[in-house]
C-alpha cells in the first residue's frame, strides 16, 4: 500500500498549518506504512533551567509525530483528534537533540492507537515513552 | 494538619522559578489539604486557528496544578518530577477561561497520585481529564 | 431523562449474561444519569494470601462496573467494548467489602469515557482509581 | 549481567507462589535482561461466549509477565508491586493461543517501568498493548 502523504508533504503540511512547528527543525528521518523517526534539535526554547526539556515538550512531540504518522496513511485528516495520550517519563533528558519513534498498533475506521519512544541521541535507554489513541472522523461511506 | 504553603507562597514559587507562568495570569481560587481549585484566564498564546486551546496547554495546565496542590502540602519540593500522565481529551474546548480542579489521592513516602480535572467556563461537562503520578524525593530520615 | 435500565434490569442481565458473575453478590447501591455505586461483599475467592484482594479483581470490578454505568443509559449495548483501561493502584486493599463509585464524563456517539474509584468499607481513602474508555456501536441513523 | 533468575527458577517461583498458575501451562519462551516472550495455551477457562478471551484474561497476562520479566533481574522481589497499568484493546483475539512480548524500559531504584504487546498466535497485528509501572522495595543500602 503506498503512502497517502510523504515525508516532503508533510513538512509542507505542517508549514502551512503549524508555521510555528517549522521553526523548530523537526525532521523525519523515516517513514513508512507502520512506523516513523524523527529527530528533534533542541534548542533554547525547549531547555529548562538546568539544561534538561521541559515534558510539555515532550508530549507536543509524541503527539505530532504520531499525527504526522496518521497522515502517511490517510492523508491530510484535519478532523483527527487525539482522545487519549499516556505518558510514562522515565529519565532526565540530556542536552541534546532527541530522537523519537512512533509505531502505528492499530489504523481502524474510528480509532488509531500506537506508541511513541523518545531517547536522547547518543543514549540507548529512553527518555519518556508513550501511547496515543486518535479518533478518526467517519469516512462518508 | 496545616498547609507547608499557602496560595500566595505558591505565587511568590512561581514567579521566582516559572517567570513566565507569571505573566499567564494563572489564578489559585482554592486550595486545602486535598484539593485545588484554579483559574486559566484564556488568552491569544493558548488559541489555535478555531478559537480552541491546544492540547499541551491542558497538559501543562494538569501537571503544573498537580505540583502546585503537593507543594501545598510538603512545600518546595524542586525534585518531584512527573513520572505518568494520563490525559482523556473529551470535547473541544470554549474560547473562555478554563477552570481546574485536582485531587489529591495518595501522598505516600515515595509517589504521590491524583486527578485533574478541565472544564470551560460555563459548562458543566469536562473538557479533559487526567491523571498523574509524581515521584518524591526521599526524606533524609 | 429516564434511565434505559434500571439496576433492577441490570442484574437480570448480568445473570443472563454473566451467570458466574450473579454468584459474587454484587450489589447496585445507587444509579442514576451519571454515576454508579457498588458494593462487592468479599469472599475467599477473591483473597490472596496474605488476606488482600488481588489486581485483576480491581480492575474486573472497574470494567464491569462502568459498563453496567453505560448500560443504564443506552440499554443493553452488547457491542460496546472497552478500548482502553488506565489504573493506579495506591493501597493494599483491606480483607473488607469493597465500595465503587463510578462516574460517566462523557457519553459520545462513538465512545464513552468515565472514571471508577475503589475503597474498603471504613476506610476513605481510594484502593485504586481507573479511567475507562468504551467503544460504542455506531447507531443506525 | 547474569539474570537473577532463569525461566526454570521462575516456574519453580510460579508453583509455589501462585499454585492455579501453574496449572494454565503458562510458558516462558525466551528471557533475557531487557525482554521475555510468553506462551499462553488458551484453554476453556479463559474463554468468554463467542469464543474469545476476557479482557481481565489480558490484564492478568500483562501484569505477571512483567512481574516475571522484572524477577528475572532482581530475583524473587516478593514486595513489588504493580502502581499503574494502562492498556489498550485493539481487537477482538482469535480462540488462538496468545503470544506475549515485554520490555523493560527502566528498572530503577524505586520503580520499573516496561510495555507489553499481546498477539494471536498466526497473526502479526496486536490484540493489545499494556504499560505498566512496578514500585520496587527499597534495598537496604
Amino acid at each position: 500500500m503506498p503512502l497517502a502523504m510523504q515525508a516532503a508533504d508533510l513538512y509542507s503540511f505542517l508549514e502551512r498549518e503549524f508555521p510555528q512547528v517549522g521553526h523548530m527543525k523537526l525532521e523525519i528521518a523515516e517513514l513508512d506504512e507502520q512506523s516513523i523517526r524523527l529527530r528533534l534539535p533542541v534548542s533554547e526554547q525547549h531547555l529548562r533551567p538546568g539544561g534538561t526539556i521541559s515534558g510539555p515538550t515532550l508530549v507536543w512531540l509524541a503527539d505530532l509525530s504520531f499525527y504526522l504518522l496518521i497522515m502517511g496513511r490517510l492523508g491530510p485528516v484535519a478532523a483527527a483528534v487525539t482522545t487519549n495520550l499516556n505518558i510514562n517519563f522515565m529519565r532526565k533528558p540530556e542536552p541534546a537533540d532527541l530522537l523519537g519513534e512512533g509505531r502505528l498498533m492499530k489504523l481502524g475506521r474510528a480509532l488509531a492507537v500506537g506508541d511513541f519512544t523518545i531517547r536522547s541521541e547518543g543514549s540507548e535507554e529512553p527518555v519518556a515513552h508513550a501511547t496515543l489513541t486518535y479518533s478518526l472522523p467517519r469516512s462518508k461511506d
